[in-house]
């Protein structure tokens, strides 16, 4: 992934920033889309580039979670972002919530942002359909649920802002989001002038990551919440549990193996697990396998597979358990994003007189 | 103002909070009201209670500000503050704003605040009527209102339990404000349960304070927008503004003095003046002027407010200036509340899965 560079920019450096939400293991899918994107965004950063990393607990509360799940599935996320080479020295890795400047600006954009705007993100409008389980996004009703998934995208501007973030990398269905982002960074700069703009309007960057599909029904994607765990590859299964579920994947009769999406979905996904894993590139891997089997894929897929989780596996076998560690570590990625973001905050309660 | 005790209560004393919005120089409608009630209440307090008065800069947010008005209305309130009397070694006099805590607990009570029961809150619906500048609530657009309007009670309902307050002395407008307070916290208590709920339920504190009229428009509150400055006594008016402003206040011609706030809005305000300047009761104090006329009692009433008034000015001019001491006050004060508050958010924590 490139992130295009502006010519003229006034920092030295980009300010990258990316959250993900506590959500437990990864299965392959998530691994190989948005986690594989940040570690390729770590190696390929210039030395002035800043990367921030952050697991949005905060976001994570806008949705029912059990208390005990979340507090596991916390920590796993740590060590997985460590033991897929997230380097806690090279990047800022750090729990959002032990960063108490991004409930404070989200309060002060709140005030800056207009009802309207809120109402028409379509992740809200997709919450009001999914509400009534209506596929009608119109005349849904909103009171029962909770304002802060109201409020989640004003929360998610300020995650981006407090650090001046100046490069955000998000899936498509985030966007949005960041088109709101700029909006109130531009309603800020506009509404408390200073000698320069304060926020820079951060830059969505697209992350093309691999659709990866269920194995059991690959119509749909690989899915933490599928009931059918032989659905999903996580990131902590063995050798053993990746053969068989890789074995028992739904493919189709067809002689031969062909990459086409459309009308080969099971096929064709097992070749974009294969070529991700092996770094190449899918139409070569089709190509390679034309004239075999769907046993013979399976076969190098489940080792393809094994070969590429077994060493972040590995990591995070050891780290998981390291309870010090883990707290060292988002104890002092907690300070360096305190650091960064109270200049920010600073530099706020003084435009708006609070200081 | 006396605060019924529960017969059976968990704490040993009471948690009494309440909030005052850094409006600057308060009037003589604001001193007879919220804030010598803050006074009384710290007379009448017991050693065991603990009280905590704060001033919201986060709720001044949801409305236009001038930065630098803000900047010395916030220093302003809490001068008027000491100088009225607030202790700061008794109280915790503090900037809400310096407490990182309630934005924190703000976004996690609105993950469960129903955005039905937010609407229903009628501040918000008089919002929207005003915004059209419309008579009718119904079928105000919103769109162009602040999302932090709408919040509003949320953020209100994270000052108070943020300290776990048991009682909250307020006007009669936030009356709702408090019921959403005991809503949130009960949502909490029921969907994170421990071994006992984590919040008390609030008690609302209807705190009667006296109803202070222009004195140029006596059918309408003395306010600090109105135009016209002959309308209202600053804390600040030295004794020939006071002097000046009652003897052009608008009475009537009827002869001699009673106390009929239908008929005789002008004359019973400057009754109603004169008796809480001198602690009296209203009746006794028009009885006593039955047969005086206009004249004596206005001049009566420049005394007794000067009176009244000379001590805390004093003080005031005297604190104001003491920028050392002022930020002292405001630095200790925070340092106590986060005390305070940093138990109840590593509870809350710790009950939703974050700690």
């Amino acid at each position: 992934m490139i992130i295009p560079r502006r010519v003229c920019q006034i920092r030295p450096g980009r300010v990258i920033l990316s959250g993900i939400q506590p959500t437990g293991i990864p299965h392959l899918g998530n691994y190989l889309g948005a986690l594989s994107n940040w570690v390729k965004l770590q190696k390929s950063a210039e030395p002035e580039d800043k990367l921030l990393f952050s697991i949005v607990g905060w976001h994570a509360l806008t949705l029912p979670q059990d208390p005990a799940s979340l507090l596991a599935a916390r920590n796993d996320m740590l060590a997985v972002l460590l033991a897929i080479g997230i380097d806690p020295n090279r990047s800022i890795l750090f729990h959002q919530d032990h960063n108490p400047h991004h409930t404070e600006l989200s309060w002060i954009l709140s005030c800056i942002a207009p009802m309207g705007k809120l109402r028409r993100m379509t992740t809200w409008k997709s919450r009001l359909a999914a509400a009534r389980n209506s596929s009608s996004e119109d005349e849904v009703d909103e009171s029962m649920l909770n304002a802060g998934l109201f409020m989640y995208p004003v929360l998610q501007a300020a995650d981006v802002l407090v650090y001046k973030a100046t490069h955000v990398p998000v899936g498509d269905d985030q966007q949005q989001h960041i088109e709101l982002t700029r909006d109130l960074a531009d309603i800020f700069n506009r509404t408390f002038k200073g000698t320069s703009p304060l926020f820079p309007l951060p830059t969505y960057v697209n992350t093309p990551s691999k659709r990866i599909l269920s194995l059991k029904d690959p119509t749909s994607k690989m899915s933490k919440s599928s009931p059918d765990v032989q659905s999903r590859i996580l990131l902590t299964d063995i050798a053993s549990q990746i053969q068989s579920k890789i074995r028992a994947a739904v493919t189709d009769s067809i002689q031969g193996i062909t990459y086409d999406p459309q009308g080969r979905p099971g096929t064709s996904n097992l070749l974009t697990i294969l070529a991700a894993c092996t770094d190449s590139d899918v139409t070569q891997v089709a190509k390679a396998y034309e004239s075999q089997g769907h046993g013979t894929l399976k076969r190098d897929v489940a080792e393809a597979v094994e070969e590429f989780l077994k060493g972040p596996r590995a990591q995070f076998n050891r780290i998981r358990h390291e309870t010090t560690y883990l707290e060292e570590v988002a104890r002092r990625g907690a300070i360096r994003a305190i650091e960064h973001s109270e200049v920010t905050m600073m530099e706020v309660k003084t435009r708006l007189g609070l200081a």
